[in-house]
């Protein structure tokens, strides 16, 4: 079921998102408004376990917090990139590896209340070295941790980006 | 580490979002324009487990994906509301239960890239029942699925709203 839209427009046009407002017909008739901020592109992120067993993170300066986030690697799908070829290009860019192995977990709609995008979220294993590759607005610093390390990092609120918190979670509960 | 905001402006201000544009001074020198979406309130979510071990899920319509969508109870915070009391206030209205065991399990930062929000999680057990009582724009529906069943729905693409994905993940994984 899906609220009938009566009336739509763009009340913000920036360059990575749009905000849309919208009067939409509720079930009883009546009318809201819905205010929809969209970002036009969809992102894929990955949870890259290395050979000793350990998650590869990485921490870089996120300015919506004004902190240094840790996260796993991830990124926008660029036009026409199947998130599968995404997922391995921003792995390679932000952590120098090549993943042999990679396993599709699930897709993450992150803030659903008012935000449109998706993220679909991959295990890669079976790493080898290749050679890190930053855009050049981006300082990344590289960590890791063992998934025992990582799961207590989150409950003491080290780790709170969602689409990590969310692999991290699957990779401990078992995701294979 | 903090990056210097050498400009900062308001470019949208709507009823729910205030999107910023601000030029910082990134480690190198060099300027970034960084566009933030910024939503004054913060949130908190609830994974109600209920007396038969079953989770309690709200289904309700999502304009910014135009879907019906199978989320855990959550709820922006009132004004000076603790984030317990927000989420039992919540879970209360959405579903009418009264939960008497409360832990907290984490907090999330829903989309790190260019959002500002936090979200607190909550795993909610020995339930009771109380009275349903929805805002006049509410209109939900109660669903209910065992832990395993919840993860089978991630994994085939039917639960993808990210709150509900960790929390349903760390409930899998252990979290007491």
């Amino acid at each position: 079921m899906a609220y009938k839209v009566l009336d739509s427009r763009k009340a913000y046009v920036g360059k990575l998102v749009t905000v849309t407002v919208d009067t939409v017909e509720m079930p009883d008739g009546k009318k809201a408004v819905r205010e929809t901020v969209i970002r036009g592109k969809n992102a894929a992120a990955v949870l890259p376990i290395d050979n000793d067993g350990k998650i590869i993170l990485v921490r870089q300066y996120r300015h919506a917090y004004k902190e240094m986030l840790l996260e796993i690697p991830a990124g926008v799908l660029e036009e026409g990139e199947e998130p599968e070829q995404g997922v391995l290009r921003e792995l390679n860019e932000e952590t120098g590896k090549i993943a042999e192995k990679l396993t599709y977990i699930c897709t993450l709609y992150p803030t659903v209340g008012y935000c449109k995008e998706e993220i679909a979220l991959y295990l890669a294993e079976n790493l080898k070295n290749g050679k890190q590759n930053l855009d050049p607005e981006e300082f990344i610093e590289i960590e890791r941790y063992t998934p025992k390390e990582a799961v207590e990092m989150i409950y003491r609120g080290e780790i709170r980006d969602a689409k990590t918190v969310a692999a991290i979670f699957a990779y401990e509960m078992g995701h294979k």
